[in-house]
């Protein structure tokens, strides 16, 4: 298996969305870094403002209203160097793949122009009261389309 | 404000339930011992298993079934000494008032005879769907009052 | 115990500093509201703010170089309404008492005008490498009288 | 890329070590499963565990006193099925590649015979203080053999 390699902050596509935060004391462990965990948290808490602020689809009426859940299938990460306590970082979703009723997206988190670690999720859209599988709905499909095409005409 | 004082678990009513969690590198910070959030959800963890093992209340169907929520309206602690990764620590839950729509709680947590930490909590029982205040179930009640004697006369 | 009273957001000090976070999917439960050890984790994130862009003192700096920690001795939290995901929130940290190796504040967490919680905090000042008391630094000292001052003459 | 498909808790080695844990409240989001974060944190529990309790490497004093991490260059998970609060899980971690610096592991998440996630960790050992890496300790590559072994030859 060969590993990625970072690339720079300069190299994704300047139109993209980008989520700022900031890493605490509480997401750090003993060794003085992130734990772990915190990456993909924080990652799915960028993507709820990608949602609301950017792709005009109110990530929490989404799945509280509308009972459309956007959970996740597949998530890996690759951890390049890294996140240390008070360290500002950038998320930056980028979208992959639109399926019928599944997406995919690579979040980059990056210190400065470093990137700190690569995440890459795959999601199903579902039904949260039947538990079952359904199409993406058509507002997001639209919204998570013309975000691709911003993104590759940065 | 007197800060109270520790006691040793041999204090503690030899009949009450006692939770056993080993703390996590996870649930520690940089400075290597437990962030104090972490102390708040173990707490309810262990609340968790004592309604379920203990008091025969079944926790998860009392809120996804029956919907009726055991939320906190008030979580205190005091923080005697740090919990370090590794340890094997005990909760000890305690009744220290049973009313109509609310009771209260101490769990003492000991690694070893040493108190690290004693929360109270002061619980109110609501109708998860509708939000708001509901009595005490007759069941919880029940049980509620038996652990108390229990306890009392040890 | 007479619990405390929800005060509005208009009604603390106008130069006090306000950390703003919005609530996240991940720090909610089945029951649709923020899990509560989680407001605790979102006002120490807060203080690590106060503290580096208000008080002027690195808070990681001051943990990670200076190996002196802000650790809690006393935590408490009045629960008065549900924080739901999606909510912005503001955080307002209010210092109470300024003592030799200790001080105190309290956090109050407001959506909108509303309070929905109060947290009041305990602090002891600590050698993170010997984990003993010591006094609270002095430029931390000057840092966190000026704000109450501050805070005072509104 | 093709999803790998669930595998029944009999199908995996009988004299692999599995760690037990039972779902929380707290684990869980708004949606009523586990916040997936959390599957990671879990598996890294189960992992302090397994070092400790059945490899024989005190997992603390490696991380604490020895100063050795064995933190994660890669991570990822495919969730099958969601798992709910109070299910009983086991997770069961296989070796899949002892290398000179780093080694990989599969952690299988069963409720019952059922799979509900797997993950895909790949560590690599650094000495923390120096944050470099380092080559895996002679006693804890003895005992991963020795485990990788016993899985082996059921």
């Amino acid at each position: 298996m060969s590993r990625p390699q970072p690339i720079p902050a300069a190299a994704l596509p300047p139109r993209a969305f980008r989520g700022a935060v900031r890493i605490r004391f509480g997401d750090c462990d003993p060794a003085g870094i992130v734990f772990f965990p915190a990456f993909f948290a924080m990652a799915n808490g960028i993507v709820e403002d990608w949602f609301t602020e950017d792709l005009g689809i109110d990530f929490h009426a989404l799945h509280g209203t509308r009972r459309i859940g956007t959970g996740f299938v597949h998530a890996e990460a690759d951890f390049f160097r890294p996140g240390l306590m008070g360290d500002r970082i950038a998320l930056t979703p980028i979208l992959t793949r639109i399926g019928g009723g599944s997406y995919a997206l690579t979040v980059h988190i990056h210190r400065g122009e470093e990137e700190l670690a690569r995440l890459s999720l795959v999601t199903a859209t579902t039904d949260l009261d039947a538990r079952r599988a359904v199409p993406i709905p058509a507002d997001l499909r639209a919204a998570l389309v013309a975000y691709q095409e911003r993104c590759a005409h940065g």
